[in-house]
């Protein structure tokens, strides 16, 4: 929902709504080829001819390689969390994010492509998007376990920043190591580890 | 010590020695270009402009740019580790790890595109080297984790093996965020949290 008109132009009109479809139509084509065959060495030109567009067209709707990864990445994620809350505490929250990422490995792959670039002077639209997204997880997450102090469950002397860090962070480095070692990794059941620092209801283990 | 001869060549003699000499030499100037200036499209000819040797020279010593990367950053995290032990424990052990690197994040930068990398592909040698380190890191984290529960101090009902995969997970992940955000992400504080649940001596938190 960051930009263009998540609809699809559905309810616009004219050419400024077309421009806008055709965008998001571009992006649902390059989910699925992430999706299946991951991101590696993909330039804008052979990213094109995967999905069908020409070279000119995807400049035409994307300034960069990197502006069109972000953009793909953003659509995914918005819809993979919509409805998504947080009403089973911070870790679960991240958990069934996680969980979800399991179907679609090659957007597991994507992301670890936009942190790492994000990390690199020559990808600003990256850094920032990354350093952005990071940011509002934190917040998020940290308003999650200041709940879980306010309700007893959390002990207080934990900065809910710390924790909310720590948890992004161990569910971003779980799904690297998962994606190499499927069978010796189990995200889920390391991340729920967490559970007994920052148990999200009274119900879970503990 | 995975390769040739750790010493450079000092002890050994003949036309052999010298080759591994040389190599060990590139590595190490190489480490010093990325802690500086970080990998980012650093081909082996951009690299060995950057050091002052010719693309045949290095193409002589490394098959590919793959190989020069995980060849430097193992000579790099050996060189770092060497006498580092596991006394304080599975959380302590990597926490120091993860403190060294603050001085050098253009090595961590390196690690980020080795790890990504080794989720791709056309990346075999990465994937190799990444899998191998993370598997053997888990195995030596896990037997710290059960030496704590003999002990006592670690719950029983704990899998070693998860609460390895966590906390390299997290410490994976929060040097990614501390990289993008030094000021707001503290990897030392968010990974203390973790002492909580898998104390590494009697005297830590908690």
């Amino acid at each position: 929902m960051s930009d263009g008109d998540p609809s699809g132009g559905k309810h616009a009109r004219g050419p400024y709504s077309k421009g806008i479809a055709r965008r998001h139509q571009i992006i649902r084509n390059a989910i699925e080829e992430f999706a299946e065959r991951g991101v590696d060495g993909t330039s804008l030109r052979t990213l094109g001819e995967a999905i069908g567009v020409s070279h000119a067209t995807l400049r035409h709707y994307f300034a960069s390689r990197d502006e069109l990864l972000v953009e793909v990445y953003r659509e995914h994620e918005e819809r993979v969390t919509a409805g998504a809350g947080f009403e089973g505490g911070a870790v679960e929250t991240i958990a069934a994010s996680a969980e979800r990422n399991r179907a679609i490995p090659g957007l597991v792959r994507l992301y670890a492509t936009l942190a790492t670039d994000a990390l690199q002077e020559a990808h600003p639209i990256s850094t920032e998007f990354i350093g952005a997204r990071f940011r509002q997880l934190r917040a998020s997450l940290a308003d999650s376990i200041r709940e879980g102090q306010d309700a007893g469950r959390i002990a207080p002397d934990i900065d809910p920043v710390d924790a909310a860090a720590l948890i992004i962070a161990a569910s971003d480095g779980l799904q690297v190591q998962w994606l190499l070692a499927p069978d010796e990794v189990d995200v889920r059941r390391s991340l729920t580890l967490l559970e007994r620092l920052f148990p999200g209801s009274s119900d879970t283990s503990r």
